[in-house]
């Protein structure tokens, strides 16, 4: 009995042309955590249910996807929580593993259990897929890569800028212009504090992150119910071209410590970055909150200039994240970039490069059966000489061996046919230009070779 | 409240050393797959339960990992069957979902949805991981990748001959020895039906699979329990050099047409590896019997020959795969290399290459405040021009600094402190030899540019 195939909702197949644009991407990005000297690790897809729950909120426990014990998983639950209304509380006896849900997390307790091996600041990128159980819509996915890189183990603001010259860099290199902007939360803080909003900050934070969603009217009116000076909060949160003297400017108008603390760390970061030629512009924006609530200091986010798409990339620092698993007063700060969201703003752009580097470079095509073993020679000879190639399986009519070679756009035909067995002297075709001569084996590498 | 981290069990961690061997492997495979012009696709991590589940047998469906649905997942079920006992009927109401279990039961249905994007003969490779809930043990794991390389919708047999010759090279490249065994399934069903065992062929490849392990005389009384010539059958079992004239001597041991057949294939195959030069030995190998049912011709198993570690390689012809998914009459071949255990005897080896190409190449270390923001500038000058750099973020004593650049295996350091700044000289350190030496920016460069 056959069966329709599908694969679950929020999933996807990558074709061959898609797989070698996402490894563009990936290389790209990857190259340059390389050249400031992250290294590159990997973690479990699944994780113990324990590492993960709490971590991201009730709204995030609810996307985790749960992987249902093996064997009789029920045995483990008391009997009468068995019951069909108690799907919530039964979980915990009969699921102990959920799939990752980002790649922070597993890294904090990545670096919990590895903290012996390695010397701190140490140093990660990690590229791998993350899952979450979310309603899947254009643009979001149930399945999607994470490309992370982290600092763990100091608290040098010197990262902070270098963390702003691998945005800069890495979409420079993928040829997408950006907006970098940046702002800290101890300016968002000392703003919350000074503006009375002081005692219910992450309420505050919330709030002002929906300023491009739902505008300033709407967010003074919310603001407005949490009872502080909505006025005054709007009017000190601002985007501007990131300098030092900007960051003076805004420290004229922000009188508390907290605030001037964010402003410091600010004006260490641009003062580094006078000393680099960034290619994409960087705006120091006090609009900018995040919602994640582990940030405590720098805090970034990347928008694609030419494209309508969210944040292409996010990130900023946190001091005690590696807390929950028992290390304390370890500070972090890390990047990390939406491949995802890139891929499709590439494909928006139409600037994605040809993608045949990796592809077949001459197929050939025998047109007897004789001639079958000859060209298995002829294409071990080619590979042996760095050559990609196929070899057309059956002695098919030219036509068809040739819609083989268009349809997989391999540039070159090498046909052998009883003359060229004989003879040693193939008729080498460029399937581009029509172009037709005869070569031997020797003049047909040195033809592959030279284009 | 802080907790123990932990991995479940059968998972693991990949440090940056092992993700860099890891990818050694991969990218020999790769390049080797590529230069027989097979294309990478991807497939998601989860399936339909649907499209796994009876494609292993049972004890693979219990050892598939299932997903737990979304939210009141109790809700579907018939509420008469929520109990404790029923932990097996239940699977099917309240998990939709499953990861998968290998890479070829996804490529099937992959083949069938996305048919008529691409043209047959179609050839794809797939580096994936995969997961089973196998009781961990030395070597086996829940997580582990599998690379496959497989054709459909061809039964020339061309690519058995490629297939081999991709062995042969991807271990030559990998400096493993090995030896490829090589069968076909049609000359044990012809042994099997000359010896009285025609009517039960799967449970006599499965006892012959066994003969490594128990032995052949334990391998003949279970034969003889089925009620064939275990005697007969056993003799005919052997292993050889692969050459036409040992498929010729073996010819001659089997008379019916069906193991006839399966010897001109295997002389075909022969045939056209006579054109190419093998490194590594390859046996025809009629005990070879392989323990899936879904194999229908050819047959492939690979050891190594220096360390014992069961079989780091295996594959075959299917003629039917995607009759399951509704698509008939596709012949298919492919092989797959099992990373996880190459990774194993490469390290018992230790033929692991040094693995620092992709490492920092050069560390900074600023020896006062001031000297942070020139080692800045400096390193963003290293990186501008391709060297991996880093700064080591904080004014501490040098040996601190060189402690970093040393548990790192960063191989030079670069000293700044007052002298320096002025005058635009750095102190150069090979941390390998311990020579030190005064180089201006661009000398710097030079240097590591030349080793």
């Amino acid at each position: 009995m056959s069966q329709k195939p599908s694969i679950p909702q929020g999933t996807r197949d990558f074709s061959p042309l898609e797989m070698a644009r996402r490894r563009y991407i990936f290389s790209k990005i990857e190259n340059v955590f390389r050249s400031y000297g992250f290294k590159q690790i990997e973690t479990p897809s699944f994780e113990n249910l324990s590492t993960l729950t709490g971590k991201y909120g009730d709204e995030g426990d609810k996307l985790l996807f749960k992987i249902l014990n093996s064997g009789d998983y029920l045995s483990k639950a008391p009997s009468d929580l068995v019951k069909p209304e108690n799907s919530k509380e039964l979980i915990k006896y009969i699921a102990d593993r959920g799939l990752r849900y980002d790649l922070t997390v597993p890294f904090a307790r990545y670096v919990v259990m590895h903290q012996h091996e390695f010397s701190f600041p140490f140093k990660r990128f990690q590229i791998q897929p993350v899952w979450r159980a979310d309603r899947p819509q254009k643009g979001r996915y149930r399945e999607f890569y994470q490309c992370d890189a982290d600092i763990v183990g100091s608290d040098s603001l010197i990262y902070e800028a270098e963390l702003t010259s691998i945005y800069d860099k890495a979409f420079a290199d993928l040829n997408i212009p950006v907006s970098i902007r940046i702002n800290n939360r101890k300016i968002l803080e000392g703003i919350a504090i000074d503006c009375g909003f002081g005692d219910q900050f992450v309420a505050f934070t919330v709030i002002i992150d929906k300023l491009d969603k739902i505008g300033e009217e709407r967010v003074k009116e919310e603001l407005g119910v949490l009872g502080g000076d909505a006025e005054k909060a709007i009017s000190l949160l601002s985007q501007r071209v990131f300098s030092i003297d900007s960051v003076t400017e805004l420290r004229g108008k922000l009188p508390n410590d907290i605030a001037q603390k964010g402003c410091d760390e600010l004006e260490e970061i641009a003062n580094y970055l006078q000393y680099t030629n960034l290619q994409n512009e960087v705006l120091l924006d006090t609009t900018l909150a995040r919602g994640l609530n582990y940030y405590t200091g720098t805090i970034y986010e990347v928008l694609a200039k030419e494209v309508k798409m969210g944040s292409i990339g996010g990130g900023g620092r946190y001091d005690d994240l590696t807390g929950i698993f028992g290390l304390k007063d370890v500070s972090g700060v890390g990047i990390s970039f939406g491949a995802d969201r890139i891929y499709d703003v590439l494909l928006e752009m139409s600037a994605f490069p040809e993608m045949n580097a990796d592809f077949t470079q001459v197929l050939i095509c025998p047109m007897d059966e004789e001639s079958k073993i000859v060209a298995f020679e002829l294409a071990q000879n080619c590979r042996n000489n760095s050559i990609r190639t196929e070899v057309y399986p059956e002695a098919s009519k030219l036509k068809k061996q040739l819609g083989y070679a268009d349809s997989n756009q391999i540039p070159f035909a090498v046909i052998i046919g009883e003359n060229e067995r004989l003879s040693g002297n193939y008729s080498v075709k460029n399937l581009t230009s029509g172009e037709q001569q005869s070569l031997n084996t020797e003049e047909l590498i040195k033809l592959i070779h030279s284009v």
